[in-house]
């Protein structure tokens, strides 16, 4: 290829030159060069930072990218656009890949899953549809068989029925847990409200019809208050409205109160009532402290009440891997519906979503057709999907599921869980700190709560509490700050409200980077430890 | 690594070392090794695969892919794994690269997207927040700019304002256009019915809530009969009902009747109406023939009725790269949104969409906060977006402008707009071919129409016109299957209502590969011939 920019591609006889590829050695060798830079370059970059980013600060970084012109001439060859991005955008991306970073559900992912991202994009299929993807919409029915079979252990029989049987769907790719949990209420809402003598259906006529037709005025969906905030978007998306999305009290562990989840029901269903229950929402998971709702008493009570059961396992799914944790999501089975993220447990690059329906048939409630696309009777996959055009990403699941094994994943798995209750060991003996949440899985919370604090809150009557709550409150959220702002490590924080207790700033730890082992785990808590040492001997604290 | 699959990752040291790459060079030399098979093993694969795919009957196919166990141990090494796509996959994939196959909007694209997209994978940043995204949420930021400003041409002023505030939001990417779709219609169907007294406004309260506080009993959407079908699940999805998306006429040419529209409006909004209009939708590049809906016009509608102007150019989007051709979507820039795709005429990978909104706070009407991330204030891109947690797809978007230029994206769309013009005059020019719609972007439909029919349909009465246009639709579809089957070559097929017309089976081709030359597109018709001369010698035609 030439050697000067500006001719690259701006003509068209250097333009095919970027669609045929031309067959030399020597080009091949520059072609594959340019996959070593970025297999290398970046990686030694991202090596030598181990912390989250350098410190320059976003409003100095941005006066870097002013320009809001596309240049009609191209400015740059491939290998100085990769040039480029390893020098001026990694030393500012976020290493998260980093053992250090331990703030979010966004870590390391293994070297093969690149490789496996870049065959999906050298082969360039389109699942909406068999006649451009053909062989991988056959394996995408495959790689979500494997992923039902796992969740809701239906017999054989039903698998060697259902798997390649063109009206029957198990699942759908989207792009994240948000599109996951969007779809499955939009199922739910749409069962909730069928067609009926003079009435369509709630996709064809509306929800407002719908109500009318139903003898209804308003529908809801039930979670507990630890709910990802995307439950209450999908409420908003799809006319409920997001209020609508009601929060059930949780207990002292952060799970679904289910004794008030029954009481709820029972109020909105009382016989004048005008209120539909589309889906009550089990968390498997939840995104602050990994807690798992009890998904038998809640399955239970939904199948007493005929009402649609999701379980948002974005998070926790994968655990199902595990030999020695997958009961902790028993009674995940009789969901009829369940949000699993690809990007995060099972460790795919950003961003794979997927959702699953224990019928088959649920997903007919959506199906939409077109005279140039998904046809009826069809086997395109198109046809019972929230999303159009998307790529193979089944095909890197699949693929990771034959080099892992699910053995390699319950590694995985059961060293997050085991890291994060010794993290949790550590911060209970530890003085400065107070543990908030216990792991259920491998997320845990904590906070800095110095011995003087501990000490008069004991004692203290409800007004102090609270005052000494705050400054809490404000030291967890400095610590926080001055700890992602040194770039050595990151550790998160939100907000917790505690049954009965106070709002409570706490610092949020998420353990999934094999790496991260216990002698980075009381790294982290010394820097916090040294942080706040520092701080408090600069500033008048509560306790001088 | 292991020679031995079963020990790659089943144990905690075997799993370390993917994780970790081992940094001695007979490792690094094995990865390089294996992009060099995804790279060539694959690219060889297809070049000798000029057609579509080998003609394997898809039931024989899945009998492949009837297993549906998640198996405990690893049974593949990643280099067996791609051996294993190159070998059993690869072969009964859609050969979507070869300029032969012109059916669908998915095409070859440029071998540095493959690189880029590997770039993306490497990093693994998620956009949906800064603390895992930093520097490339703001680099999305300049992509969502230019972009921007390519459509809307807004002054130099407004962009340095806009382009880094992180209350401005110009744009969101998605998976497709069809959810890009979906983004504008949630935010037209959001600004429709604002909060008034007594109202939180629809995104809380919900769909019959909204209707009851403005006084209404529907919400509408309108859009030509060519509109995607993306737009009627929109409406579906967002509460409206998708027969609520109401199809106004097409002129001779596949566009929106523009008195037709009005009529429609002025009936809609009669003082007494219960109908809002939340969002009039024109088309840049229809689907089936890429005709342009006349957006001078529907923009200037639209003002005059307050009502939102949404423009799906998902296809023709990128015809503003052409100083030639982007006057044909002269009007684009007064609409309020804007959707695009990536995958499709910017040659990215599969699946990026992107929706681009003219006001920078209209996205303020489906933001949503949560305690954990998109806190109000921060700059997370998370705040206002369909979707959660995403890649960074703007960083293949915005090095492809660099490597390209607008120039170069100018080359790919010329020659699609006059490879397609020089097809239609062939196909004028063909005895056997019937021209139903001229190209006005690079998108063409014929139909086989021998010169016994055409002869006969010039003086037939209505109901042997009929007669002959049913038997030329059967025609039409076995044309088109055989070619399909017969693996050379791929044209597609839908079924148009000329205005006034019978149902038509047409024949439709999309001219994007820059590959696709006459030479092929001759031989494709002369295939088609030859097709149709086997099949009628075959059977008892109408003409026998």
């Amino acid at each position: 290829m030439s050697a000067d920019g500006r001719a690259l591609v701006a003509n068209w006889q250097t333009l095919q030159q970027v669609f045929i590829r031309p067959e030399n050695e020597a080009v091949r060798a520059t072609l594959v060069k340019y996959m070593e830079q970025i297999l290398f370059g970046l990686h030694d970059f991202l090596r030598a930072h181990v912390g989250i980013t350098e410190a320059e600060s976003l409003i100095k970084l941005s006066e870097r990218f002013q320009d809001s012109l596309i240049h009609e001439h191209p400015r740059r060859k491939l290998a100085d656009v990769i040039q480029g991005i390893i020098e001026d955008l990694a030393p500012f991306a976020v290493n998260v890949a980093s053992p250090y970073f331990i703030g979010h559900m966004t870590s390391a992912i293994p070297f093969f899953m690149v490789h496996l991202q870049t065959i999906v994009a050298a082969l360039n299929q389109n699942l909406v549809k068999l006649e451009t993807s053909k062989v991988f919409s056959i394996h995408e029915r495959q790689v979500l068989a494997k992923l039902h079979r796992r969740i809701f252990k239906r017999p054989g029989e039903f698998y060697r029925h259902h798997i390649q049987r063109p009206e029957s769907t198990l699942g759908s790719f989207v792009e994240d847990g948000t599109l996951a949990n969007l779809t499955a209420l939009w199922v739910a809402r749409n069962r909730c409200f069928p067609p009926e003598k003079d009435f369509e259906g709630i996709e064809s006529e509306g929800l407002a019809a719908a109500l009318a037709a139903h003898g209804a005025e308003r529908a809801v969906v039930l979670v507990s208050g630890m709910g990802h905030y995307s439950l209450r978007k999908a409420g908003g998306v799809l006319g409920i409205g997001s209020r609508n999305v009601l929060a059930i009290d949780t207990d002292n562990h952060y799970r679904m109160d289910t004794t008030a989840l029954q009481n709820s029901i029972r109020d909105l269903s009382a016989s004048d009532s005008r209120t539909r229950i589309i889906a009550v929402v089990g968390i498997a998971g939840t995104t602050e402290t990994g807690n798992i709702d009890d998904l038998v008493a809640i399955g239970r009570i939904c199948r007493r009440h005929g009402i649609h059961f999701h379980v948002d396992a974005a998070w926790g799914g994968p655990t199902l891997m595990s030999e020695r944790y997958a009961r902790r999501l028993e009674g995940i089975q009789n969901a009829d519906s369940v949000t699993i993220d690809g990007h995060k447990q099972f460790y795919m690059p950003m961003g794979c979503g997927m959702v699953y329906f224990r019928e088959p048939q649920a997903m007919d409630a959506v199906a939409y057709h077109a005279a140039y696309v998904n046809r009826p009777g069809s086997v395109d996959l198109g046809i019972k999907s929230l999303v159009g055009s998307r790529a193979a990403n089944s095909l890197i699941l699949g693929s990771a599921l034959d080099i892992m094994g699910a053995g390699g994943y319950a590694v995985l798995i059961d060293h997050g869980i085991e890291t994060a209750r010794a993290f949790a060991h550590a911060v209970r003996n530890h003085p400065l700190f107070e543990l908030i949440t216990e792991p259920e899985l491998n997320i845990i919370t904590y906070r800095v709560c110095p011995p003087a604090y501990s000490e008069r809150l004991t004692a203290a009557g409800n007004r102090e509490r609270r005052q000494l709550n705050r400054a809490l409150n404000r030291i967890n959220k400095v610590v926080q700050r001055l700890q992602r702002e040194a770039g050595r490590s990151f550790v998160s924080r939100t907000t917790l409200l505690p049954r009965g207790g106070m709002e409570t700033v706490v610092l949020r730890a998420v353990i999934m980077n094999p790496m991260t082992d216990m002698h980075i785990v009381n790294a982290i808590l010394e820097e916090q430890a040294a942080i706040y040492a520092d701080w408090e001997a600069g500033t008048a604290g509560l306790t001088s």
